[in-house]
This record gives C-alpha cells, sequence and structure tokens, in this order.
C-alpha cells in the first residue's frame, strides 16, 4: 500500500469515526479520557523503553540539547500527560449547546447548535506529550484527529497513540477516532496539507518555520498559533515599580515561550528615572540587552539594537528596548513589527489605557499586567490546543469552545418560501 | 508600476486605512453609507455607460444569455444596490460589542471584544451588483475591502467603486479603505490569493470553479461559500400533501441558486402514494426527471439517474429522485453527496426529526420547511455576504457578525505570573 493510500484510509475512518462522534454522550467521552489517563500511567514502562529509542537516535543525529530536553519523557511527565486527560474529562462539554433560538415571523424556529468541527489535523515537532494533549482536547470536543508529529519522536508518539487508541476504543469512543501518521517523509506532510476530502482543519504546533510551511501550502484550512513577538510599553504616567515588576516578569519568568515579552518600550520622559534601575536588573538576571541609541545612555552593557532586532521572537534571555517620544510612536513600532499575539501597557492615564486596548491589534492587549498571561489555563478555559494569531475564526488561547463549529436547525409546519 | 508593485500599494493602503477604520464611530459610518447610496442612484447615468460598454464587449465575445443577464444593470438595479447600501446603514454595527468578561482569582479582569478582520478581499465574478454590495457590508463592519471581479465588468466595476470610493471619503472613510483591482489578468488573482501581508481573508464569490480554485491556491485564509446539493427526505410519517408542496418549492421556486432542491429522496413506504402526484406537477412545471428504477415506475418521464446525477447541483429545473428503505439510507445517502449546505426532512415523527437534526452534517437542517429558506434575510440577519459552507469560522448565511473577530482586553492592576 503507497503512502497515500495508507493516509487516505486513515482519513476515510476518520470521516466515519467523526459522523458518530459528533453525538456520542458527553459521559462516554469522559470515561473514555479517564481509562486512557489510567492506561498511560499503566504503561509507563513501555512508553519509557519507546522513548529511549528515540532519544537514542536523536543523540546519535546529533540533536541539540534544547530539542533533547523536548523529546525527553520521564515518569513525572507522563504522569502530567496523564493529569491532563483527566483535567480535559472534568471540562464542560461544548457539543450541543445552544447559543441562540429565534422565531420568525412566518413562525420558523432557527436555532444555532453547536457541533464538533470534525476531523482535525494536527501537525507537530518533536514534543511526545502533544500526542496525548491533542487526542484528548479533539475527543472532548466530538472530533476524530489525525496525527503528524516530528520524526524524532516516532517511536513515542506509537507507543502512546497506541495505547490511548486501544483505551479509548475500549471505552466506546469509535474505531478509526484517533489516528498517527506513521511515514515520517516530509511527503505525508505534503499530502497532509491537500487532504480537503477528509481533513476540516489543519492545526500546526511549533516552531515559525514549520507555521508559515503550513500556512503557505495547505489547502485545508488553516489556524495559525504561536508566534509571538510582544511588546510592553512603560508610559509616561506608569507607576514605575509596578512597570518594573511587570517588564521583567514578562521577559524574564519563561523566555522560551510566546507570550514572553522581545520588545520594552519606554516613554522618554520616564526613561533616565527608569532604565538604568530596569536594566541593572536585566542584567543581573543575565539577560542580554540590545537598545536604541538612547537606551545605551543607561547601561554600559547595552548593545546596539539592529533593524532585525525589533522583527525578532528571542525565545531567549534576550531582549530589545527603544525609548519613544510618546503613545503614538509606541503604537506606532507595535503595529509595524508586532506578531499580533499579547501587548502591554503600563500607565496610570485613563485615556491611554483606553487608546492602547482600542487601537493595538493583538490578540490579547493588556493594561498594567504581564503578557505572561496569554494561556488558556490562566484565562480560566481550562486547557488549549495552542494560541491562535489569525483573526478567522479563533484568537488568542483556543479552549474546546474553539474546536466546534455550529450548525443551523430549523424546526418548521410546512413553511414555504414565497 | 508592475502589477505587482500595484497590488502591493493597495495592500499597504488598504492595511492602514482598516486600522482606522477599527474604530470609527457607526454614526460616521452610517452617514458614509446613506451617501455613497445616494450617489449611486445620482450617478445612474454614468454607471449605466460604463456597464453599456460591458455589455457590448460581452456580446461581441459571445458570453451566454445567462451571463449578460448577470452583468446587465438597469435603473431599477442600481436602485437596488443604493437600497442595499441604506438597508445596511440601518444594521446594529457588530464592532465593539463585549460578548463577555469575567475575573480571575488573581484579579485579573479578562473581557471579549467584538473587532474587525481587517482587510477582506472578495474575488468574485460577472455580477456588478457584488461591488456595491461586498463594499457596503464589509466597511460596516469596520474593515477595509480589495475587490477583485470578473474582467467582463471592468467598466461597470470602476464606475460603481470610483463613486462609492469618492462619497465614502468625503463622508469621513479614511482614504485606502475601498480598492478595486483594475488589472484583468488572471495573475492579478494568483497574486492577491498570496497576500498574507497585506489581507486577513478571501471570500470567493461565484461558481465551483472559482471557489475550487482560490480554495486551493490561496494561502490567505478562506471562508468557502456556495456550492449547494441539497436533499429533502419524505419520512415514511410524512403528511404528504404538506412534503409535496415543501418538494415543489424546494426546487421550482427558484432552481437557480445554491439553496434549491437537487435531490429528492422517498421513504419506500409512501412511495407509491406519494410519487405519482408529485411526479406529474414537477413534470407540468417543465422539470426534468432523473430517477432511480424505483422512481421510473411511477411516471413515464423520469429518465435513468447516474452516479453523477447524485452529485451534481444543476443550477436548474432538473430534478434527481431515489426510493430509499428507511431514515438510515436516506442519511447514508446525504453524506455521501451532501455539500453540507441545506437538508430537510418531512416526518411527523418526533424520533426521527431529532435524528435528522442532529446526525446530519450541514450548515442548516430543517424539519417540515423548505430548504429554500437558508439566506441571511430570511434567516433575520439583514442582510449576507454568502453562505459558507466550511465549519470553520461561519457556518451558513454570512452577516456582519461574520465579517469580525474577536480580541482579549485585559485590565490589571500590577498582576504577574508566578
Amino acid at each position: 500500500m503507497s503512502f497515500k493510500q495508507e493516509m487516505d484510509q486513515k482519513g476515510a475512518q476518520a470521516k466515519k469515526a467523526a459522523r458518530r462522534l459528533a453525538f456520542l454522550a458527553s459521559s462516554v467521552k469522559n470515561q473514555a479520557l479517564s481509562a486512557m489517563a489510567d492506561s498511560l500511567e499503566k504503561n509507563t514502562a513501555a512508553i519509557l523503553a519507546a522513548n529511549a529509542q528515540d532519544m537514542e537516535a536523536a543523540r546519535k543525529s546529533g540533536l541539540s540539547n534544547a530539542l533533547l530536553d523536548r523529546l525527553l519523557l520521564t515518569e513525572a511527565r507522563i504522569a502530567g500527560m496523564a493529569e491532563g486527560l483527566r483535567q480535559t474529562a472534568a471540562l464542560p462539554d461544548p457539543v450541543g449547546e445552544v447559543p441562540g433560538m429565534w422565531k420568525r415571523p412566518n413562525g420558523l424556529e432557527i436555532g444555532k447548535i453547536r457541533v464538533p468541527l470534525g476531523v482535525i489535523g494536527i501537525i507537530y515537532e518533536a514534543r511526545p506529550n502533544v500526542t496525548a494533549d491533542a487526542i484528548g482536547l479533539c475527543l472532548k470536543a466530538g472530533n476524530a484527529v489525525i496525527l503528524r508529529g516530528g520524526s524524532e519522536a516516532i517511536s513515542s508518539n506509537i507507543a502512546i497513540s497506541r495505547i490511548l487508541t486501544q483505551a479509548a476504543e475500549a471505552a466506546g469512543i469509535p474505531q478509526g477516532a484517533i489516528n498517527l501518521i506513521e511515514i515520517t517523509d516530509r511527503s505525508a506532510v505534503d499530502y497532509m496539507m491537500k487532504m480537503n476530502r477528509y481533513l476540516d482543519v489543519i492545526i500546526p504546533r511549533g516552531g515559525a518555520g514549520l507555521i508559515r510551511t503550513v500556512v503557505e501550502n495547505s489547502s485545508v484550512p488553516v489556524i495559525e498559533t504561536g508566534s509571538g513577538v510582544c511588546h510592553t510599553f512603560v508610559d509616561e504616567t506608569a507607576d514605575l515599580a509596578m512597570a518594573q515588576s511587570i517588564a521583567f516578569n514578562a521577559k524574564v519568568s519563561r523566555p522560551g515561550v510566546c507570550n514572553s515579552m522581545e520588545t520594552l518600550l519606554v516613554h522618554e520622559a520616564v526613561a533616565a528615572d527608569f532604565l538604568p534601575a530596569m536594566l541593572f536588573r536585566y542584567h543581573e538576571a543575565g539577560v542580554e540587552l540590545r537598545g536604541c541609541e538612547k537606551t545605551r545612555l543607561y547601561h554600559p552593557a547595552v548593545l546596539p539594537a539592529t533593524e532585525e532586532d525589533w522583527a525578532t521572537e528571542y525565545h531567549d534571555l534576550i531582549l530589545s528596548v527603544k525609548v519613544v517620544n510618546n503613545i503614538d510612536e509606541a503604537m506606532d513600532h507595535i503595529d509595524l513589527y508586532s506578531t499580533r499575539h499579547s501587548e502591554a501597557i503600563v500607565t496610570s492615564d485613563y485615556f491611554n489605557a483606553r487608546r492602547f486596548q482600542r487601537e493595538v491589534d493583538a490578540a490579547a492587549v493588556y493594561v498594567n499586567a504581564s503578557t505572561r498571561f496569554t494561556d488558556g489555563a490562566e484565562f480560566g478555559f481550562g486547557a488549549e490546543i495552542g494560541i491562535s494569531t489569525q483573526k478567522l475564526h479563533a484568537r488568542g488561547p483556543m479552549g474546546l469552545p474553539e474546536l466546534t463549529s455550529i450548525k443551523y436547525i430549523v424546526f418548521g409546519d410546512g413553511q414555504i418560501r414565497e
């Protein structure tokens, strides 16, 4: 069987399973998720053995330490995956909710009811824990799923998906609901991006390169996730102690994630009061600093920032800093370089707070808080499948409702159209 | 200037205008729409003159009568376009609505606010009235628009868009909000579908060929609209008089549109009672009938239906008819051939009504009513930019809210993440 036939077969069985999954009782889905969590834990040894194979191959091929860390599974990480599945089971089921219903003058009653998207494709990289997370969230929202993880993690992914599939089917999830593409060749991704017949959406999860490839080449609708060139603007009227606390947290608490700050913008009226202590604190914390000419006056360690710096998501303890004349220059800079993920202003001015929230175009716009809060759990959604930086369908942290669509149900008594 | 430079320039000015349009007062937008309507009517003669050029060229190039009719503008049709703009002005402004706001345990207040999509691309065919409709709806929802109409209508489209742009700008709409691509070459469409830097979404409007081309080739997110292979299933317990009325209306009232029925499915228990009179009535009305073997027993004019018939949107007075054993066979047939637009059951059975609405996967699922009601105005939305047959972002008739996105606004008092 060619790889295309294998993928078409998985597509067809996923589509068939999706038809049944769409109206499966929440209790069946929840019991399945809980059984899947138990089975993951029970099979920890087998998963670790599979992961050891991946790790050995990865070490031989010279993968970086950062990538090796993403690939590594431990007993604790497997317990974390199981816990994630149990939390997903505990979330409310979005399917079947009726967000609205109304009556037309001709007597027709029209309702809008939440339904699953159908079949969701996930294309991701080295993290094997995405396998369990994505399967859990997609199933809970009534969707079938086709996964394509990075080749480095193939043994781990096969082990995890088989264990989860077996537990799911034993608990009443239709056969074909969970599918892992086991072909590690790049051509499998190319083919997947053209599987409009079977896939309702593809969600890429990973680095900027992967996401760009999927956005540019997929004919299946895509939800773009991820990259975050986030800014914090310290306004003229900012409480400077608050500003320092927020700006430090936004950069230093977890620099490798998308909601961390990459560029600090400072109103020139407070630059002399704010920057010396702020830059000193960053420098002490090991942050490499790159700044505009004015910024460089306040600390000797600040390297000159290039045009490229303003557009870069460092994913690291590196920060670019710019002194601006006013809120307009700050918002113009943000408009030019932002990836429209998360943006913050620190201010005590009512009108500037309002202007910033209204005029800045991003998934999340903060006043007097750290951008690090853009996250499904922190927003109160319980779990997330990613953070959308596009405007279509979903924006910001995507929870279970973002994995659904709606349909109109129309109740009549014989109405015909004139 | 190359055509790519021209298009990039329009993209950049649209993006700039979108930033201002996003928070323009509703009153300014409404007054502009009303001024645009007046200006269309005042310039009727100029529009008709431009349209006459298009009509002459189209006749010379041998366009079909159906296409010539779509291309033709009359005084009444221009008045209709103006009326459409006035109705759009009267609709509630979706921008700025806050569908939800909540407080987190750490004191952060998080709100979800409706914002425009940004820059919307519309790719359409010969109908010049789409130019005015699309401009009106996009502007009202706070979006800039880049239009690319069919080459046959280029003179009409240039005239309409210039008149509307002038009136809009005089009424306070930012320069660059309305853009028409005047290059009629196909390569302009190819380039537009890759303008991710400037366009937030492309909505294709037209025939199945155009829509397929855009879905398959656009890297800009697409909302798929249109094609409708719609079914009506007459169940065993149907009120047969009601079923005849609905099935006749669904096929005959306007066969050229996407919500009309293409295939009638009849439960075999009522075939002998229902089909003779039904087929006679269709035949009298000039409907060409194509049926399964069982159907052909009930009227001599029924031609044999081929596999292709079940998958065809006729856009014409042609109907395929199939006798099925039960609701399961009906739903299997629908699942196989439906384009997931509109599907109807006629039944008196509570459980079958419920099953059909729950299990059939389509934008609109009817019980005891004609599929012809799937329409923005009939649903009570006031206007529509198209009917989405995809599940991402929007499904079914798309009104003003479907031309918007959301963003999260977060109010803090110095919160940082642990």
